[in-house]
């Protein structure tokens, strides 16, 4: 499959070419602040609001620039992917954009309210189980029988040089940052963090936010390779995916620290976050704040960007509730 | 009570002063679109996002212009005031900015999170009975023993003049706007809007929007006087209260018409707005889009700012749930 074959690591220029590609399809979204989260934090917290963004989520940024810098022929094939679903939004919004086919391996577990939305910007879903595993599997036979192009989630140098254009929009949108915390599954967002950060910003500080029962990250992190676990459990599902080879190239290298929050934590995140904030966001943006919430001493005093990663949650199934 | 005595219609440069001298103390609201909802309605919809204020609500732009209006000697009394809730929320915000004391009647079954989030910003809370009748029984007592300037939630030229910077900020933000649809209550933010569109846009129309459950307002409006109803029930908590002499001196002669929705049409509306839009607002804030959903024929093709006006909602009892 593609995301073993092609190592290419992104540059600064991927990242611009990016931004103009994908400029046309994608919101510039806004930064929103509380003097509440800033008084309970110490710091200073610029929320980057993707969950405002097309398709409700960042991805739609690595999606898009994937999608239209393929040849006319390329993308009369049209392109694959498996995603735990904000990536399959994503690129069937920016296929649906460019009238072409999007293919999509979904677990069957993903929320309803996902597999409708993909279908509602006209991808189609092939559905396997909720292990990384049944996903490859079932994805290497769809892909065989398209042979549409295959977009990873996140392993693919296209996908980071589309996000790495969110944190240069932040960086353009808040002056003097210290850090930028970004919650971590594959990596991709915070690869995208990584790329822009030490090409125009190497003095800000990257943190990775991950959720306790699904640390593979962390634990990679510390190792010096790469852990994967099969199906972890968590209320964040946007961020139970390993990481790969390319994203391990920018995690290993770029990131401060991976800093983690146990279920409870990410729930009273979330929470709080809906309250002051009045915005609607999943789960797996809630981590950065989390940890932010928990480890005060790191970023007391400071200007300090996080991501909110997307808004796609099941309204009728709350956390808290 | 003040709000009988003081008619005195505020101007333009009644709304030009308000706004320098409450910049400092408000959020510029960010101006949020979707695709989808200007699919299902057929017009471009410019959603002006107060729940993204300070003390999340609309309400504090009047509060900060009659507090920070006031003489130092005036000041030293304090301010008090009845309201529903974000009047209350954002009088208490003002008048904390200031150093100075707020006192707030309140219904006892209005939302405990709001009485807690009036104490937080340091109100202090007399609770009367759900009904107008006796909220301004109890609002007497209170500023009689006190002496605070009384600063009523809609019925008062600083309050209409604080307002209107909304509607004044909107048509910076968005060029070109048909109409502006607001919420209906006492007519705070409709009259604020009368205001600067009959000052600097006369052109554009304003259509209020209000819960057929809580229609005094309409039915005012079609019958050319006042008609007020003693507690009406609406999940729109924040519309339920009557015209005033100064609310009905604009809204009889610059609103288009006031369209109503009922309680489903408002819950649907506010359960779309936060999935599509992904922001948390009011049951009172989904009245607009509500009645642009069931009259589309008067805004399609049109653009159409929707002013979402407050935030504050318990989210442990939410109306689709």
């Amino acid at each position: 499959m593609k995301d073993m074959i092609d190592l290419t690591v992104p540059t600064w220029d991927n990242v611009l070419e990016a931004h103009e590609r994908i400029r046309p399809h994608i919101h510039r979204t806004p930064v929103l602040t509380s003097s509440v989260l800033n008084r309970l934090t110490g710091a200073e917290l610029f929320f980057k609001c993707e969950n405002f963004q097309k398709a409700g989520a960042f991805k739609v940024r690595g999606a898009s620039n994937a999608v239209f810098g393929l040849s006319d022929a390329e993308a009369a094939r049209g392109v694959a992917t498996h995603s735990s679903g904000n990536h399959a939004l994503s690129l069937s919004y920016a296929a649906g954009r460019r009238g072409i086919p999007c293919h999509v391996v979904m677990p069957r577990t993903a929320p309803q309210a996902k597999k409708d939305a993909v279908r509602g910007y006209g991808g189609v879903i092939t559905e396997c189980e909720p292990s990384t595993s049944s996903r490859e599997e079932v994805f290497a036979k769809v892909q065989s029988e398209t042979g549409a192009d295959f977009v990873h989630p996140y392993n693919d140098p296209r996908v980071i040089a589309g996000q790495a254009t969110c944190s240069r929009e932040l960086l353009e949108q808040v002056e003097g940052l210290d850090a930028i915390v970004a919650p971590i599954g594959g990596g991709g967002m915070v690869s995208g963090t990584c790329l822009t950060l030490s090409s125009i910003a190497p003095n800000v500080k990257v943190y990775a936010a991950e959720p306790e029962q699904a640390d593979d990250a962390a634990r990679s992190f510390r190792a010096g390779h790469i852990i994967a676990d099969d199906a972890p459990s968590t209320v964040a599902d946007g961020l139970k995916v390993p990481l790969k080879d390319l994203t391990w190239h920018f995690v290993s290298r770029h990131v401060t620290d991976i800093l983690t929050a146990s279920e409870q934590e990410i729930v009273d995140a979330m929470r709080l976050t809906w309250a002051r904030l009045k915005i609607v966001m999943e789960p797996s943006s809630a981590v950065p704040l989390a940890t932010i919430l928990k480890n005060p001493e790191l970023f007391r005093g400071q200007r300090v960007g996080v991501v909110v990663t997307g808004g796609n949650v099941d309204l009728d199934r709350l956390p808290w509730l």
